[in-house]
């Protein structure tokens, strides 16, 4: 099994959060990889990390563990789970961030320690739990098996008198409009409309001018919007939730 | 001994700086395993970078160098220290960043070879001596002995007429106030203080409705002070060195 | 050959991209070590990212690869590229971002295959080459030889009436901006001027008192300009592009 772990969360760059989690890891098994897959989750945002780990999880070697934390309800009555699916494990809290891999999962139930902090799972649940993992302890002895574990969707497109109607599920760092429109649904689709405009869909960012809106299929497989040396959010005043139909 | 180093700075992500000093690091010692606490220390706070490290340090393996290097002194006549404590090892400049493990450690001065970037000391001068470290030299041959590093103390509480007065040491980046009041010192108490304000003391964020203030023991420690959802600094207009009375 | 990749990018890191990259690279050869060096170029800026690549490189093991990815013309028809130079591979668009490296480099050309996304060369062109070389595929291997690959020059400073005339190149986290008069032509100078301010040329922040500018030979081996504890590109309202005399 490969000693491989990647940490998802919302806890930032700034302060000490993530690097005790890894300490926690390098301590029970120094020779585990540790791969960032991004801390800047805006705080809470489940449904942000949900689409960030399921574009990413099934890149990495099977037999990885994905630590994911995004969890404002930290130290409620919420569960703490750790799932095994599509060859790949996932620990963090039950809060329907691990939606996608559910279907065939295995799960079960991790027990809280009375000295864990109640602010603070990830360091004191999910990072002993993952370890435990990518030291060759079988998911079950985790804890006993959860059949339900919660579910939280990305909204989904719907068809509406032959056109498509989605929304934006993501912006990210460019400023780019990631939707839920998928390439089967776009395929033979000439543009898309977004408050009241009319964007071509083209292939990339450089078959347009620079400034101009371009939309395209995505590398995450889905429609974009975007503005080419630009930010579509910006422009668009667009951000998660906004319709766009093609 | 265990070839690991952590990276704690006031650098940022955004230049090569970090960079450098991990390739000093990777050239002497190919097998190094790095692991950054944070380069987001704002610039130039030591006091900040010494309470980010000592959350952390003693997390991670014993053996571990602690590369830490905000040094807004960088070229001047302060002395570049490498210190051993606690079985872990500490490189950086002398400026009062190590207080918290400097009872019962052992110092030594670096010198500070011509070449050195009077700027950049963190390339120059620790990474170098964190490389030689690892590579199983003994402190005592990196320098001369250091009786007397420089203490630069965290405020403390004090107790007032029965009721402790602390202060905010430390804002995370979810805008939680970080106090000095330990968990000892908030026993028995059922709510703090903050610019007049009375807030509840809880277990945890959850404990109240979102956008709402409490106050808990924190995963550091102490009494933290936030919004559920939401941002305590932004919301009490407070920062570090804020009283708080409990 | 070092199994080492370094990653350089304006991908951010909010996203997915930078992980999904790593994992091309850790599923094709498990035991990489990976190092990033900034995820945070400014969107778009090939010269920025240059600077950052040319301090940068050269300190790192012989043998590693340099996945340099700033990629406006991302789906174009520009080309993608592989170099060996001075010992090390690089790989990344062929926009000149690799200027600093290409005198005396043996240049390929990278094929695209059909599947890669349009938008996301990083993880479906150059993460695979990056595998190839650290897998142990000659550079030959990769692609047709490319002769004339982009070259894109950082300003170069000019003699003036015995006055060097150069100008701000970059402008780091600090707010300190980085010129291109190097080392030997700031020699006997006392003084450097921009924005009609004279500012003497001292060893570093610390020989002026705090709030006042300075100037000094940086860690990067020109001339720089900085606020001691504060920065020098608020202060002077300057940025990159800005004229500075010595």
């Amino acid at each position: 099994m490969s000693p491989l772990v990647t940490l998802l969360t919302d806890f930032g760059y700034r302060d000490s959060y993530v690097a005790e989690m890894k300490a926690v890891l390098l301590s029970a098994v120094p020779s585990v990889q540790l791969v960032d897959i991004s801390h800047e989750v805006p705080p809470g945002d489940v449904l942000a990390a949900q689409y960030i780990l399921a574009r990413t999880w099934a890149r990495f070697p099977p037999g990885s563990v994905h630590l994911a934390v995004v969890d404002p309800g930290v130290g409620t009555d919420r569960r703490a789970i750790a799932v095994y699916s599509g060859g790949h494990y996932f620990v963090g809290p039950d809060n329907g961030l691990f939606t996608p891999v559910l279907d065939g999962a295995r799960a079960v139930e991790l027990s809280i320690p009375r000295t864990a902090a109640p602010t603070f799972h990830g360091r004191d649940v999910f990072a002993p739990a993952a370890s435990l993992l990518i030291g060759g302890k079988p998911l079950e002895q985790l804890g006993a098996p959860v059949q339900d574990p919660i579910r939280l969707s990305l909204p989904q497109p719907v068809l509406e008198g032959g056109r498509v109607v989605g929304s934006v599920i993501y912006v990210d760092r460019f400023g780019t409009l990631v939707t839920n429109i998928g390439r089967d649904l776009s395929e033979g689709r000439t543009a898309v409309e977004i408050r009241g405009i009319r964007i071509p869909i083209r292939r990339t960012f450089g078959d347009v001018e620079p400034g101009e809106l371009v939309a395209f299929v995505g590398s995450g497989g889905t429609v974009e919007i975007a503005v080419r040396d630009g930010a579509a959010a910006a422009k668009l005043g667009a951000g998660v939730g906004e319709p766009v139909r093609c």
